[in-house]
């Protein structure tokens, strides 16, 4: 599959983070009270690659949607995302110091300023969506709300993180509660911003189903490069603590399969992903080439 | 107003929280997460007075509606004031070891979990709303999806929890950020109860817009009720450690009014309160007389 070959993949993510960065200076523009405003943005503004709201926007893109019907469910995507990380990083949960490149909400904020900012943004992503979507069914509009809250909450993200955390320091874990928490823990929310893309733009029961497989599939893959990337890369290269994994003693895929084993398997479920797309043809290359780029990382 | 003498509360109460705590149970079966079903079980189902459910159902049946279209609506309301309970009495908030005259969610399962299980409560909450409501038009599902949403975020309850931490321990807490406070983290969930019942029966914007002030004032009324208790009451009466505000060193309205002042203040919330139902005539008997209640609480 080389026809996403010709696609210029960093001029696309650099326009739709451009679109999605605006957006979201916008949404938490300082307001009363300050400090909790200030919590929120210093970790929501805090230069991710915006993964999910840029799948979110090629998804719509690739079924024949705009940028713009996108833009508010993609920006909520990033306000969960950032409220998980928020919350993953206090010292109750994976206690950890660093986030991309600085310091962790709670080291700047104080921990009860962090667990509200999260809390804040739980919410508030919710709320942006209802007020800034255009021109779309009120019954799309619940679905899409449907799909967000499920992949953050106990069926999602929260019980992948709580899976996670029973799992920490045991010998005992095996492979298929690994996928568990990473299908839940971060697959949930890359799924929801594929299937929201398509939701939204108004795509067929069959169509919302392939975007579907190819998010899990594309989940999982990302999270076996995180692994690897634990073992294999530097602070300054991932821009939080390294090895935390192996110091905390959690099972990873390295762990349990070895690193070359487990980039084998990131490769694999790439390729079975990018199947899914073969319907789409030439509208799928943005979401193409994000698979093969989330591959690339771990080489 | 007298005609609300004549209404049973404590047989309407019994019965609309048996509908709720029925329906509750039902929806936090266990599953998989077992301890996290466990801890959000723990603290739903550890015998609140289901005031914002009753309140949600009441207001429903008073504009035309029936208790089961306001049901998973109240139950939601449920969750997510137990969300933000389990949230505000961790350590690095309020520091509360005891609620409902049980220990503290985190004194339980962890704060890990504790705090895993207010996120999860918060998602779930909305999903179920979804999921379970009968017969109501997507636009104002919509619209009820939002009310909650943005009472319980940084414009509502977490908003005022915020700046409840930051007052702590200051002498410089007005009046006006007092009653921000308790507009927000306590008021707000009561408003949205009421407005959500209004607006699940297809009520009109004027009838929804008395119920809202008739909520504020409650709310209000309700806190500074809490308030007075927290100083005059027993451990055993409230089911939590009693003055802690005054150990918090918090700013309450018996500190700064007086309790005799604050008692009679609120007694006119209520009393305003009450006129915003004149309308509904014999419908508002039930809401009438949980009004009288929240007042009767302090003397």
């Amino acid at each position: 599959m080389q026809f996403a070959a010709q696609f210029d993949l960093f001029d696309y993510l650099r326009m739709r983070q451009g679109l999605v960065n605006r957006e979201l200076e916008r949404a938490v523009a300082s307001a009363y009270p300050e400090r909790l405003y200030d919590a929120m943005r210093y970790s929501l503004m805090s230069g991710g690659k915006r993964l999910r709201p840029v799948l979110c926007i090629a998804a719509c893109e690739a079924t024949g949607g705009s940028a713009a019907t996108a833009l508010p469910t993609a920006c909520a995507l990033e306000m969960l995302h950032t409220a998980t990380l928020i919350h993953d990083d206090l010292p109750a949960m994976d206690d950890d110091d660093y986030r991309r490149g600085r310091l962790s909400n709670h080291k700047v904020f104080g921990e009860g300023m962090a667990l509200l900012a999260g809390d804040a943004l739980l919410a508030y992503s919710l709320e942006f969506i209802i007020d800034n979507t255009r021109d779309v069914p009120s019954d799309r509009l619940l679905r899409v709300m449907r799909t967000l809250i499920h992949m953050v909450g106990v069926h999602g993200a929260v019980g992948g993180q709580a899976v996670d955390m029973e799992s920490e320091g045991r010998d005992d874990v095996d492979l298929a509660t690994l996928e568990f928490i990473h299908t839940h823990k971060t697959g949930a929310l890359l799924e929801a911003a594929v299937v929201t893309g398509a939701v939204l733009s108004g795509a067929d029961e069959d169509l919302i189903a392939r975007m579907s497989r190819f998010a899990q599939d594309l989940g999982l893959a990302f999270q076996i490069v995180d692994d690897v990337l634990d073992v294999t890369a530097s602070r300054e290269q991932l821009g939080k603590t390294p090895n935390k994994d192996q110091a905390a003693r959690k099972a990873t895929f390295p762990r349990l399969l070895g690193v070359e084993e487990s980039v084998r398997r990131a490769r694999d479920l790439v390729e079975r992903a990018k199947t899914e797309l073969l319907p789409l043809a030439g509208g799928a290359a943005a979401l193409l080439s994000m698979a093969d780029y989330v591959c690339a990382r771990s080489s």
